[in-house]
């Protein structure tokens, strides 16, 4: 017997007759002869719903009451599932944030969990019943309902996980677990059966969305074991686990890309001290997150002048150029160019750590398929490049064959 | 300065746009110079729809997770009205069932008011905020949410008024007031500037649907002077309190009907003891309620048989009807006749406890107009009488004339 969290997202529970799909999978693991805690979002399309509510009383909107909105849609689903589980004969009660409680820190709408009292719920269990979590919710220090921010259902069921010692965390979705990589692009992306925890927060980092990237920072924390499998089949999917638990780590383990990026150069910038905090400082004011930066050495042989290049998002473009016109004067650069049809892609492996050679592959492949490096940066366990949008395809599937990723 | 309670239905809060004109009348109040304590119900259909969710998974149901799903309507109310508020100028913030906490019994999904505990409330609103109460909800003696039975944000409200001590509570609707009877029916219909806790009880339990009536119960035991008036209108509405803060009680206030009744009547039933007991035995059984009961004296010489007259509600005539059928043998009546076209009008005020012809006046009005009077019931402050339906808008319109009740 283990105990096991489930949890499931919005498109699971969309409505009642998924919800009863949901009850049916919750029951499976009860007849498998193991403990269940499961952990549930809003029906689909409710956050939305209450959001825009919040925001119809005015833009700016005092975040704890945000959160005494938003976090109804995650209560009605617990109830629900819970009716539904003692319809199928399933001891069954749903548990509120407040209730547990989920303690979070006051920060609402964005709130981090600081720890989950478990002895009522483990109670509940050791009595029989299935414990029917309200996810993204938390009580706050100041005694009022806190929310985890959108995808926090991810980081309540991992935290419950870690709360209450359980065998793993599953996470049920609308995708069958993680890729190789985007199998919509590239025919032969493989499913991958296990993938490490700083593997996937790089995956996350760019853009392959499957968890929210807090909930594998806890689970990285506590050491709880996540699985990504899909609601609608019965499939095993991808264990999210330490690295000690892969014994024949592949080189890389997968290939991300993220289209949400955009370029702008400054050319001919003062080559100074100081240049860089004066450029960015006025971005960050403006509250807009800069990704890749690369500063190139001057051609200049008298070193007065450097370009310099970093990315935005794209919805953040036309304001990043405009805050960087603003300071023209100040910064005294000749140009300035941007670009939104760049696309970043991923190299990802914690096998790179002790390889040489694994970037110099990713370049070499591009060179042959007459790609264009425009910006390259690099972690531990990642190689990154940012392209021409147009090649996004064309380098997914050439990188995906060299580095022996194709599946069937 | 005064503390008011202010209750609004859902057609008050259908949406956000008249949860701002709710949050304007609440300003008013503000503005006024009063502290304010408000408390709303579920924005309109949304507790429809919640009870929907909840059957959906299944006829029976567990009420405690019943409750957790309907109480969010009220909880998403609370958080919008404190945004629309603030975004008024007017500090406000919202408060749960479990935050006061407002203790109740555990029957779930018809609890009941143990006592709201108004320390943290009052602190609040004596710091100058408005605070805005989840109606219909509260805290279990078993630590889960509550709810208080359709119609509960009422109740809700008098008890908050209760706990505070709040010189009044305003129950805010879509009727303007009480009136003498439905000016619907009797366009010489009057507003009543007053009316105590009795009459609105007897005009409730007619059929007159303006308050719940366990919120006038509660009101009467704690001398909660309540406000009926209109979410729509300024104008001054009826005030529900203690029959000595009326000093020209009317003889009459007003007449009230029912056209939800329906007459069972069983001719020859054998006139012994235990008969009656054998008859509703099986009805209460069945869960169906018996409203009027009429046993007529044997016109019979020997005593051996008797006539019996009772009323349940039109939905239920059916099952009333077959039930009895079902016992016929044990009952051994000649036969059963049965009349869903009646009405039940109802004469009220707390003035007949002293004044004799109240009934006789009743009986010789309907009598002048042809009326028949099927069966008659009587209280220390109402008289009923059942008549033929299609008479329902002539007895009204000529008792409202006889009572003196007739306005411009």
């Amino acid at each position: 017997m283990a105990l096991i969290v489930q949890k499931f997202g919005g498109t699971s529970v969309a409505d009642v007759e998924h919800i009863q799909a949901v009850a049916a999978r919750v029951k499976a693991e009860v007849d498998n002869g193991n403990q269940v805690a499961v952990t549930v979002s809003a029906m689909a399309g409710v956050t939305n719903q209450l959001v825009n509510y919040v925001e119809q009383t005015g833009k700016l909107y005092d975040t704890a009451e945000y959160d005494v909105v938003v976090s109804s849609g995650e209560q009605v689903t617990s109830g629900l599932l819970a009716l539904a589980l003692q319809n199928m004969g399933v001891p069954a009660r749903s548990w509120l944030g407040w209730q547990l409680p989920v303690k979070t820190n006051s920060a609402h709408a964005k709130a981090r969990i600081e720890g989950i009292e478990a002895d009522k719920i483990l109670a509940s269990i050791n009595k029989g019943e299935v414990a029917v979590v309200a996810g993204f919710q938390g009580l706050g220090v100041d005694g009022r309902i806190t929310t985890l921010g959108r995808g926090g259902t991810d980081t309540s069921g991992v935290a419950l996980a870690a709360a209450l010692g359980a065998e793993r965390c599953d996470i049920y979705t609308d995708v069958d677990g993680v890729y190789t990589t985007d199998p919509r692009i590239v025919a032969k992306a493989r499913k991958l059966d296990k993938i490490t925890y700083e593997e996937m927060l790089e995956m996350a980092s760019v853009g392959a969305k499957v968890l929210q990237t807090r909930s594998v920072e806890v689970a990285m924390k506590h050491g709880v074991r996540i699985q990504v499998r899909s609601s609608f089949s019965q499939d095993e999917g991808t264990l999210v686990v330490n690295e000690d638990e892969i014994v024949e780590q592949e080189l890389i383990s997968g290939i991300a890309y993220s289209r949400d990026e955009a370029k702008i150069t400054l050319i001919g910038v003062a080559d100074k001290p100081g240049i860089a905090a004066r450029i960015f400082g006025p971005l960050a004011d403006a509250n807009i997150n800069v990704d890749m930066i690369v500063q190139n050495v001057s051609a200049d042989p008298a070193h007065v002048a450097t370009d310099l290049t970093f990315t935005v998002t794209k919805a953040d473009l036309e304001r990043a150029v405009e805050t960087v016109k603003a300071h023209a004067k100040d910064l005294g650069y000749k140009q300035l160019l941007s670009d939104p049809d760049v696309v970043k892609i991923s190299v990802i492996g914690v096998g790179m750590r002790s390889h040489a050679g694994i970037a110099q592959r990713m370049f070499q492949s591009l060179a042959d398929k007459g790609i264009n490096i425009q910006v390259i940066s690099t972690s531990e366990i990642k190689v990154s490049v940012l392209i021409a949008e147009e090649y996004a395809e064309l380098a997914l599937r050439s990188l995906h064959t060299t580095y022996g990723l194709d599946g069937e």
